[in-house]
């Protein structure tokens, strides 16, 4: 049983946040900023292409009132929602989660560089996404 | 009219990928990675406390649609989703939009670093949260 499994399923604490009947939302206990939340659905799932809609739905919807709860009690401005889709997008738990990251203005947490397109390179991407 | 309004509205061109009733996906000019994608709610929210629940539902279908595609057409073995909610956390266009950022090995796109709580910090962070 994944790590996340044995939460949900009691075998191993965490500082629980918020518990519905489809998600759960707790403390990453390596926190970017105090009050950094990771929300997950209760089923194991590994990522995005594997979770059904209706689990989805309740996650995204978790993650909605986490992020009001992160402003509203936590005095933040705002946050980031993060998710890591397999190993190589830094993925390290095999069990869809989502990080809400609080943001401290001047934190120094600088977004990925982005680059334009070279012109033969965005024709070839769209070709593909739009076969 | 916000830049994201005005590409829903046909006024400025966009390389759109998706669109259904709710949602439009389309890439972003300057990437990451090529076939760096953004999704947006057609409605004008600017952040995720702002978005009603049937548009965030829709956005969050999208969201996984493009990164099935990101891997089944583009052949990016994972990658990231992020909301940058509040311009405290980097976020420039004010209407809510996800990025889907696909990741090849070894592209040194660190994620932030993440140290321990100390003990009196997650109390204190616990008895906000839990209020």
């Amino acid at each position: 049983m994944c790590i996340f499994c044995q939460i949900v399923a009691g075998e191993i604490s965490a500082d629980i946040i918020y518990e519905d009947e489809k998600t759960l939302a707790f403390l990453d206990n390596l926190p970017v900023h105090p009050g950094h939340i990771l929300v997950i659905p209760k089923v194991h799932v590994i990522n995005l292409e594997d979770v059904p809609e209706t689990d989805l739905m309740a996650v995204s919807l978790t993650v909605k009132k986490m992020g009001a709860l992160i402003k509203s009690r936590l005095g933040y401005e705002g946050y980031n929602v993060i998710t890591n889709n397999d190993p190589v997008a830094n993925q390290v738990i095999p069990h869809l989660h989502f990080h809400l990251i609080p943001r401290i203005k001047n934190d120094n947490l600088n977004i990925w560089p982005q680059t334009p397109y070279q012109k033969d390179e965005l024709k070839e991407i769209l070709e593909k996404l739009k076969a």
